[in-house]
């Protein structure tokens, strides 16, 4: 055993994030369609049967490769107006998706959980994660006194990103960065009205 | 030839009604992922390689099922007020996919079409002709003076419906009635506010 050995978990983690990269790698070039526990084992270069083992199928991989993207950072904007901070929110979600390395594993974990139970548990998590990390620009602007502190934070957030995920994925219509301007807005102007 | 021999396209249209009526029974029992052409062909009662000549693949029978779908009527609701033709267009919605028998077809053209660009394309223009029928409610609001004319009618529908659709397929959360109303009453608010 290298040296590796002496830190516990040492070498799993390695493993773990191979198999990761590799899962990304394949999502962004194949898609969600073109994913095989076979192919993320040749590309990370870690063992078939331990990959099986591991993560059990693609819906494992799918999974694994969402629990650990819920964890990353994602940079919230602090504009210093709610206006400015929902737009840059929306925005990321627009841009995220149009970025050519970016999109195409994005499109496939949303793919992926429209099929499959696992997946879909995975990304609600992701969500849940990600509301709660975007819901921090409604609660500045509430500790401010923009806005009322009855608002549901997480609902404002639902309620901008949501018409940039129908276009995308239910109405299949592309989205304009004056589109996901005017999602943010109406968002906030239903905040404001009392509404969310 | 029997007696539909003499008008052309009757017995064309009822091999096309059997085929189309399979697809949906296939979908609402087995979803987009267990659909096959020799399912739909036994269903329906059509010879196999009638199927595959006419329609080409799954795809092909997703695309006819939603276009004919989209030449069906939509019961659009006239309550006298914009909030409630709006409430009950999105609760129309929410209860379209909350239906044991309809919501597991809806689901299963939702899920082909992030999967084939045939059925996108399908799906659009299913949501074009959609978002057009709904807008009549919104249209309705402006005569009345309820709404200003510069309104984008069929934003206002994207907007009302888009909450519960994130909920169901991307962040895969429950939607309840109330969800639905304050989606419907948030793009509202945002059209009153002069941001749609």
């Amino acid at each position: 055993m290298g040296a590796s050995g002496k830190r516990p978990g040492g070498r799993s983690a390695r493993v773990r994030d191979a198999v990761r990269q590799a899962t990304l790698g394949e999502l962004a070039e194949h898609g969600y369609a073109g994913l095989t526990v076979e192919r993320v084992a040749e590309r990370s270069g870690v063992h078939k049967t331990t990959v099986y083992r591991r993560w059990g199928s693609v819906e494992g991989l799918i999974s694994d490769a969402l629990e650990l993207a819920r964890d990353e950072p994602w940079p919230i904007p602090d504009t210093g107006t709610i206006q400015g901070d929902l737009r840059g929110i929306v925005q990321l979600v627009r841009s995220g998706f149009a970025d050519p390395e970016l999109g195409p594993v994005s499109s496939a974990f949303v793919a992926a959980a429209v099929q499959s139970p696992e997946a879909a548990r995975a990304l609600h998590e992701f969500f849940v994660a990600r509301h709660d990390q975007s819901a921090e620009v409604v609660r500045r602007a509430i500790a401010r006194g923009d806005l009322p502190d009855v608002v549901d934070v997480r609902e404002v957030i639902r309620v901008a990103v949501a018409p940039v995920y129908y276009r995308l994925f239910v109405a299949h219509e592309p989205v304009t960065e004056q589109d996901a301007d005017r999602a943010a807005d109406a968002a906030l102007a239903a905040a404001r009205a009392g509404v969310l």
